[in-house]
């Protein structure tokens, strides 16, 4: 088998691609880089490799039975878990990079949380249109029970943070009840969802779309949530109930929300979330390549799994695909 | 000597009065509680009590020679301190209440910071239009140098929050030289300012207005920053050449600015600063006292301080009017 790793990525600064290449020849493999629009050429180059670094499901279609691995920068990978048929050979192996977004994604989560807790976007209009804004009530993250729903890289890191700044509770919640950190107060598995939704000031969901994740927060379960809580969501739209979710925020039965990922995505300008009242929408950047610590840490879990790959050695990072992550 | 105490406050719930009032009476004092709009009624009833607390420079230079202890709820008392003649008394003691604002300062300047390292406006304009906004370069806290000007309550609070959140190197600068907290790695005097500013990424300012601060960031000094560089002030408007901020901002020599102190106060609709570029303008409100915390901690210094005047002993926070802190 021919020793080609084909990367066909958007965000590679030359000195990332330097350090792929240079982890490449170490291992024994020869690497080529294609550019956004060398698609084709990419697809052709495909044949011979082992493995591709990308995320274009295309790519992935046109290469051969013989591909070994597939590495993705996404955390997200649900497409890839719901469309068997993309992988010619069932055994190849899939990999994420979960574990690059928590400091980007964290930052985002605490961002927003302490906008809403602040109500930010009243001094943004007041600004914008010259005015002095009215002095608003604020509350704060110091003193307040946070609930965080996925207790990945990128929930452990948003826990830390308001441990950090003073929470006064923080519940997380995973599937199998166990989270990686000591920032959780208190942990449980994801179906005891509903015994912490009256008490939490604010639900973070962090969580993969899978199908054990897909309309998790139903309009009854939004319905258990204090009025005073705020919403925060960075993992997948599909999480939550959305018409639910306008509505409670339209009729005063949450305080805010601060979602990233919605569906649609990207969202038509007709689209009635945005001007649901006291929402703040940002369009799915949260975890966006332009941080150069992201791009980095990716880089570094693709050279990480090309040493063990090289030596056939157990990948890190490598995604079940009957669970989607 | 009459021990009655004079309460002309705006923002204490009834609990809050209440427990002022129990330790009024544990100490042998009486209390009476006077709201906005009973000026004339404090300042008949303050003829008669060896302490006020309250910020009224109406109600303090209606006092006699025998007001014992002026207590305002501020952190800034520039005010008090400019104007020797508002008390009859020249040994009146004055006590303020920094201590009670880094929470609420402090996640105040997390929340900007963030904001301007991730573009965060342009999303909301964007939102406002209803348009999917353009991915825009991100930064993180985390790798940042961060150069804390003024290291009280407010300042040490930051500096804890950007450490935590993974700053690379905190700097704080002090008139000693020296700081009540661990979470600086490097502790400067004031005067050695210009060595910190090239390689800042972050500089806070949260100074208080003094002779010796005012004006502390000229225009050489704000152009010995990076280009690059976050600017966010929540101390006080004077401490920096405000005409010059607007021409750095507009000219891209500093990359944002979050103010939420500046001149004058409230900022009139046809001000060039609303329509400088990367600013974000709060209208003096991260410290206001609508967060519960905020005004139990200032509560909480009332009482201790109440219990220290009942013994004759000394006071905490202090003011030294000649210093103006």
């Amino acid at each position: 088998m021919n020793r080609n790793v084909c990367v066909y990525l958007d965000f590679l600064t030359p000195a990332q691609e330097e350090t792929m290449a240079t982890c490449a020849k170490e291992n024994g493999y020869t690497i080529a880089f294609f550019s956004p629009d060398q698609l084709e050429q990419a697809k052709e180059h495909a044949q011979s490799c082992q493995a591709i670094i990308a995320n274009s499901p295309a790519l992935l279609q046109a290469a051969p039975a013989t591909l070994e691995w597939y590495a993705c920068p996404n955390a997200g990978v649900e497409g890839y878990c719901n469309n068997p048929d993309w992988f010619k050979n069932p055994n190849t192996i899939l990999t994420n990079c979960a574990g690059a977004y928590g400091v980007t994604i964290g930052e985002h989560m605490v961002m927003v949380t302490i906008m809403m807790m602040r109500n930010e976007l009243l001094y943004t209009t007041a600004a914008t249109e010259h005015r002095w804004g009215i002095t608003q009530p604020m509350r704060s993250i110091r003193g307040s029970r946070v609930t965080v729903v996925g207790t990945g890289d990128i929930g452990c890191s948003f826990a830390a943070h308001v441990k950090a700044m003073g929470a006064s509770h923080v519940t997380g919640l995973s599937r199998s009840g166990k989270a990686r950190t000591n920032d959780f107060d208190t942990m449980l598995t994801i179906d005891q969802l509903e015994s912490v939704l009256p008490t939490s000031d604010v639900i973070a969901l962090s969580l993969p779309n899978t199908p054990e994740t897909a309309g998790l927060l139903t309009r009854e379960r939004l319905a258990m949530l204090p009025t005073s809580a705020y919403l925060v969501n960075v993992g997948r739209g599909n999480v939550l109930d959305q018409e639910a979710l306008m509505d409670a925020l339209n009729n005063d039965q949450l305080a805010g929300a601060a979602i990233d990922v919605m569906i649609p995505e990207p969202l038509p300008s007709d689209h009635p979330l945005w001007d649901t009242k006291n929402i703040i929408i940002t369009p799915h950047v949260a975890g966006d390549m332009s941080l150069g610590y992201t791009a980095d840490k990716a880089v570094s879990i693709f050279c990480e799994n090309m040493a063990h790959f090289a030596k056939g050695e157990p990948l890190n990072h490598t995604v079940d695909r009957t669970k989607g992550y």
